[in-house]
């Protein structure tokens, strides 16, 4: 084999034998990986199959398309015990299954306090009240016409991984870190609403509430809702689904989920915040000293891998192995993610593929050889305030036994030598 | 009103009265933008609606998740008259509907040569040889193992406004652009399985084909081949839907769409090209001295007005006016886009929303106030290598008018008075 280079850039030498360097350690890939099977040719190779002899669907099959049966696994899920109620409950993303940092509409999560309802475009109104100069009421043909903007953010419910404060509970990290979504909005900026209708002095707080049952009011400074909130009717290139609030959602960046009020009905202006339920009796946490924290609104950086993990196993036993996850902070970009395989003795660079976008979803690959043996896995995080994502125990030695939201620890996944990857808390 | 500055950054005072700067040409919309109808209070305000006293849907409803019904004319269509066969056909994105830059999967259009094939993971089978030290078969679970990486790249059909060579002819961007969308991938680099084989020193061109019936066999130089190309299995966070290509398709960043072979087959490294039926019969231009443009791989500068246009007509009438649309460029980023709404007399700068990611589509934005009278609008993109998006007639004068494939050219819409959009061509 020669070393003339070869125009164009081929990778160096180091990539050549990927599958074969790891034959020791590997599961007979070598094998698998020749043209000819040890047993015989592979019929699948060597006998024309049915899809390359005949037609597949045409072109007016589906004007709007579902993922192929396949893939049916891919779903939302919920966890009925976690709630008394369907319709004031949450279910997941499958995150266990997916890649790269855009999250399929179709199966990212939602959270409602009274369901998801059915709102038209032509019966939607906004109220914009309160501490403005003119009071208005804008209908969805109205907001189409102010300047529309494009950004990407990550949604997070606060109570990610609230079940886990007690310890490792839930099989999947669908279920331990998956209400969450990642998607493009497009719309317009709340600050170009607001100074339509004239902020007073005197504001200081905008107060969201939606059209739902629940309303979902909550409260922010001025100061976040003149910034970077976004009143958005497009979610990844089309408009915002039923269940994410059609027509019209607000977008918080970095913020806590519960502030992307659906189904947005009302923006307020007002000298204080409102002090509503899901700003008080919720959405806080009684910390041990008695008092509870609130106006916890950033959602602090976090990462997980993705798989392995519970409900990815890893089935081709020792050898290469692809470790992937995400990573991501309500204070801007992720600045790097380190995986370890010790359980924490050892931390390793992980690569950020693809975009990193300040309070969006960031995607980290971690490529090694697995030799076969049970190992503790884990990824953490570091933003660019530099804050480092803690251990869960770190949490819990500040903040107490008694919280439920906010729970962004270092995730630990047991490997074991069969493949299988069980949810653990080490020392 | 005060001009006390408010914390946060409120934008100037130019913004005030957005919408009733334009009362004077505007139809009523302080009046719609008021508290009080003049006709009385709104009802959609001021009585309890069902959606406001009732629960909506639980979390177990979808699953997986398609859109709101108020969406239904959202979707895919075709031209029948087009194609011969419903199976070698085509279907278009509905453009003129989505914003953003992301296309979402289930109406990205399609284009099959013997329709979209349903081929599982398990019977998967992906064969590199020829020129190569070591020919390889590759499972679906194998091509798991490799590094994986993630990029967003728009895939447009050569064909894309083919229709319009002739004049203006077809009435919606949908179908005079529609046959592309953009999604972020996530794979592995084709020069990285390239490399696992060993790429022989007389090898210069890599030929793709795909397991439907068609085949759809595309040559590229190594070059290319070696560096921006993926074999990729996730669109948009999911695996790739069957008619995109269901589990692996090619996807070659900047080139025309019909060498992103779905289904994905067989790479072979060869010698010279294969002069498949596909880069000779087809994807090829006869030029007016009787000769045939051919290797016209990579798909120029191009933008279109997304809304208004055709499908998209303007029902509020005079006053604030958003215009939007999509810019993109084959050979890197879009640095500018232009619009004009006097007939091309005149071009001002639009805004460019989102991300500006090379060899991928480009949302701009353009705000205007409209006074109602007819307008002849369109827009020009520039990329970063200085080249300017034509027009259809200086096209015309090079390319004459036997071409089939490559119409980049500037497409101009006829806004009425009355709001309704027509394709035209003007001189």
């Amino acid at each position: 084999m020669t070393d003339e280079p070869i125009k164009g850039g081929r990778t160096g030498s180091t990539r050549r034998g990927f599958l074969r360097q790891t034959a020791a350690a590997g599961a007979g890939l070598v094998a698998g990986a020749a043209a000819a099977r040890a047993d015989g040719p592979d019929p699948l190779i060597t006998e024309v199959q049915g899809w390359a002899s005949s037609f597949g669907d045409p072109v007016d099959a589906a004007p709007y398309g579902l993922p192929i049966h396949f893939e049916d696994h891919v779903v939302r899920r919920n966890v009925e015990w976690l709630t008394e109620s369907p319709v004031s409950s949450i279910n997941f993303t499958p995150i266990h299954a997916l890649e790269g940092t855009i999250t399929p509409q179709g199966c990212a999560f939602e959270r409602h306090h009274s369901g998801a309802i059915e709102l038209s475009k032509s019966e939607y109104r906004l109220m914009i009240n309160g501490l403005v100069e003119t009071p208005l009421v804008f209908t969805y043909a109205d907001l189409e016409r102010f300047p529309r903007h494009v950004l990407t953010a990550f949604c997070e419910c606060a109570a990610n991984g609230g079940m886990e404060w007690g310890g490792a509970q839930l099989e999947g990290c669908q279920f331990t870190q998956g209400m969450i979504h990642n998607m493009e909005y497009t719309g317009v900026m709340l600050r170009d609403l607001l100074n339509e209708a004239g902020i007073k002095p005197e504001g200081k707080w905008v107060y969201a509430e939606g059209a739902d049952a629940s309303s979902n009011g909550r409260s922010m400074p001025l100061e976040k809702a003149l910034d970077d909130v976004m009143v958005a009717f497009y979610a990844n290139g089309e408009a915002l689904r039923k269940e994410h609030g059609y027509p019209v959602r607000l977008v918080v960046p970095g913020f806590e989920g519960n502030m992307w009020v659906k189904w947005l009905r009302r923006i307020a202006v007002y000298d204080q915040a409102v002090e509503s339920r899901e700003e008080t009796s919720k959405y806080t946490d009684l910390m041990p000293d008695g008092r509870a924290r609130k106006w916890t609104w950033v959602m602090d950086a976090k990462s997980v891998i993705t798989a392995p993990s519970p409900q990815a196993p890893i089935r081709h036993g020792a050898g290469p192995l692809v470790i992937t996850g995400l990573a991501w902070s309500g204070l801007g970009k992720v600045v790097r993610v380190d995986v370890s395989t010790d359980g924490g003795n050892t931390w390793h660079e992980a690569r950020l593929s693809g975009d990193v976008k300040p309070k969006a979803l960031t995607r980290f690959h971690y490529d090694m050889t697995w030799d076969g043996q049970e190992m503790f896995i884990m990824s953490r995080c570091i933003d660019e305030t530099g804050y480092v994502q803690p251990t869960k125990q770190a949490l819990r030695d500040i903040r107490g036994l008694n919280n439920v939201y906010h729970n962004n620890g270092i995730q630990v996944w047991w490997v074991r030598a069969d493949g299988e990857v069980e949810n653990v808390e080490i020392a």
